[in-house]
């Protein structure tokens, strides 16, 4: 494997634009490249096995840019797909999943763990049954929160609204001994502050864009696979597999910067 | 072509359901049969040809149950396929653009009308082309209001945040003469009493689920195409192809009754 190959990041859509960003702020030398299957966007309400191979395309597509591992930004694919991903691709492939619950279990401070993602997240039970494993003694709180992804699209992130949706969802957990929330979607990010307000300074929030970005940069490390600055600068594609109206002005806020080119792919072919 | 025939209903998921509902109340006696694409919604991410092509898939299966006429519940295959929907197919195809543009012109009474959809019925212009051929002096608005249909779908109708959601959207209608505003989207029914509220008495909202009901009852009953009751009663069936988690629940909140057994097909069969 060889250090100076891309990291692929894949997602249903623009939402892994988030863990993008976490991950080029914290390794600015790695080259990425981004498939979005805008095409197919939600995955959230499909079944388990439609996402499945929709997410088995849009690997095997990042797979011949010769990536030297695979991000999985999108948490559906990341509770239903790791297992058939990993079987069919020769690297390493990360969900954010674990890395988001290792990160509250080692933040929680005897209080109750809430994750918060949207209700397909919620359903699949795959951040509660990986807490169960690693923080077996916290109490869980599953919640799912599907108005937060809309907010965050329409960029309405802070004031009245979002501050009274999160509320509706959230105000219950103030009185349930949470110390630990983690956001469990890549969209909500952008709804981090208004989540911290709501939920009190008390609770740690934990980004699993964050998350990710760590278990990222140690498997790196320990295989030597760093790629090292040398004089060219870092490259970043941006692929996906249908172009909407609104995809640049969101994209470059879930980015925090412009998204440049964007290159339209056919996973058919 | 038979009176006996069921009527087809499409749309890319739940949303047309509440114009089955407002074509069941309005025609007891006719069978229906719905097809929500539940697979692939929404298709108003799409582009203009990847909608078309999805479309042809679902009409082609209703027409293979022997519909008599096809009722297109979704906005944005009404603005980009109707034309390719109607020479594919040997019934009459009905999109809901047409019908609501033209209850809005009968409607005004010399102010502008508002056309409220999602980003993608706003963008395609397809209301606005139809109101100026149908009523060429009155002004048009047209407004994006993306947060209404995940508001719709959460079931969050009424109260405040819907509220504030309205008036962020709409408050400034208000100063601009508007005396219509079309629901065009198949969403936007389950909030028009807080849009109408927001728009305030003067101003007449039109349903566009009632519009085209009202169209498909004049087309039948101009073509002797009326399904007499006799003695037995109208059947409705629901196919979808892919069925999530929180589908029933929406759904039934979308038709105002327990939407029944739901049979899952495959279109690339």
């Amino acid at each position: 494997m060889d250090a100076d190959a891309p990291i692929g990041v894949f997602d249903s859509g623009v939402g892994g634009l988030t863990v993008l960003r976490a991950l080029t702020a914290r390794l600015p030398d790695e080259h990425t490249i981004y498939l979005g299957d805008t095409a197919r966007v939600p995955y959230g309400t499909r079944s388990g096995e439609v996402v499945t191979r929709y997410a088995l395309m849009s690997a095997r597509h990042l797979a011949r840019h010769r990536i030297k591992l695979l991000v999985v930004a999108c948490n559906t694919v990341s509770a239903h797909s790791l297992p058939a991903l990993a079987s069919a691709l020769p690297i390493p492939v990360l969900g954010v999943i674990e890395p988001g619950a290792q990160l509250a279990a080692a933040r929680t401070r005897g209080g109750a763990i809430a994750i918060l993602g949207t209700p397909a997240t919620i359903a699949s039970g795959a951040y509660q049954r990986t807490l169960r494993r690693l923080a077996p003694l916290a109490p869980v709180i599953a919640r799912a929160c599907p108005l937060f992804v809309p907010l965050a699209e329409e960029g309405w992130t802070d004031g009245e609204v979002p501050r009274l949706v999160a509320e509706r969802y959230l105000a219950d957990l103030r009185r349930a001994r949470v110390d630990t929330a983690v956001l469990g979607c890549t969209h909500y990010p952008l709804l981090a502050r208004t989540i911290a307000e709501v939920l009190g300074p008390e609770v740690a929030i934990v980004d699993s864009a964050e998350a990710i970005t760590r278990s990222v940069s140690t498997l790196l490390r320990e295989h030597g696979l760093l790629r090292e600055s040398g004089d060219s600068a870092a490259r970043h594609r941006t692929l996906c597999t249908d172009v909407p109206e609104r995809f640049r002005s969101v994209a470059e806020r879930f980015l925090g910067r412009p998204v440049g080119e964007v290159e339209l792919v056919d996973l058919a072919t």
